[in-house]
């Protein structure tokens, strides 16, 4: 299998400038040393300047992003070399991980790697970053021929079955969403070919991550054996 | 099921003794405005320092336990309330959570939280700290009838037939590794009715973690159907 693992609208990006003097993010700035620009959104630290951000529910939170990505690039499948990872973010920016790399588990030498791969954008790399729509995503990198999201408003499904058809596709993709409250917006639906829930409650990315890699890990090992 | 998960010989403590007046611990200190005594032991910062504690390899890594917590703290499993959660660690303490108790998903808060209970050990709470090696912990406070260990060292079983044999056991207790490298103490070792290795290549505790509960919880809920 050659599975596009998409992290889809991640709360993960730099302080916008609509708040780049707000006083939380001044003296966030001031205490890292850093300019406001250089600086990742963050709910714990700028909570109180980010009301006035549009769809602020869904933004600042790179802890959750870190979490999600550590529950996929810690499996097998992934570390062999069957996972791509992409995380598509709420301002639209995509960063795209080069197969097999690992991430700092520690979460300030994350942050500092997502700083500056946020700021310089290197074409290529361990990270490369690019801008992309989650319809352009799927279309040009990852050629998808089976596409599956998973989401609360989704129809449910027994994982074990979903992640059979996944891992007997050629190339396909699942989709996860990056941000801690509120739904896919409209442009992401409009990709998948199912939309998939697998749980009577809500679960948190890193949990709906975990369980989808290895439940397509388990089957492409058995049809590999 | 009544689960008792253990990560046991965790790399979480405050900066030993030894290593208090050393420079990388001392301007930890200073930056953070904390005494050396208050602060979580983390390679991060003090690597420089922790060459000459015993051991070394296996401690000092907080961000790995935050992992691991968040990918058992996470599931439907625990959230339900059918999961006790045991962090031993390295020096001997152990840190129970209250049922169903939410950790932070932000790393500087979850480090806020365990210096906080490793420096006052309450008696009580959302977390509470006492004095217990691993054989101690499950003979008084897990009373466990099967106790499984994961271990690199251990025979390869199916996580999904192990798993359930946990979920059918009355009062079982599964044992994770909370370390970055080196393998179980002999105490620990005494204590599993097997030790099982569940994938050809070691894996992270936060993977083994998820993987676990996520097949009890899949059992469970078969039986409870």
């Amino acid at each position: 299998v050659a599975l596009s693992f998409i992290l889809a609208e991640s709360a993960l990006e730099l302080v916008p400038e609509e708040i780049r003097r707000s006083p939380a993010v001044a003296s966030d700035s001031r205490r890292r040393g850093k300019e406001p620009f250089e600086i990742l959104l963050d709910r714990s630290f700028h909570h109180s300047s980010m009301a006035r951000l549009k769809e602020s529910e869904k933004r600042g939170r790179p802890d959750l992003v870190h979490v999600a990505l550590l529950s996929v690039t810690g499996t097998p499948l992934y570390l062999e070399g069957h996972v791509k990872v992409f995380v598509h973010t709420f301002p639209g920016l995509v960063l795209e991980l080069e197969p097999k790399t690992r991430i700092p588990k520690n979460y300030l030498r994350f942050r500092g790697l997502m700083e500056k791969a946020l700021v310089e954008q290197p074409e290529k790399g361990l990270v490369s970053v690019y801008r992309s729509t989650v319809p352009e995503l799927v279309k040009r990198r990852s050629k998808s021929d089976l596409i599956i999201a998973f989401s609360i408003r989704g129809k449910m499904e027994n994982l074990g079955d979903v992640s059979k058809e996944v891992a007997e596709a050629k190339s396909p993709a699942v989709i996860v969403g990056g941000f801690p409250h509120g739904h896919f917006s409209s442009e992401t639906l409009s990709v998948p070919d199912r939309l998939v829930r697998i749980d009577e409650s809500p679960l948190e990315a890193h949990v709906v991550a975990s369980r989808v890699v290895y439940e397509v890990e388990k089957v492409s090992r058995r049809m590999n054996d």
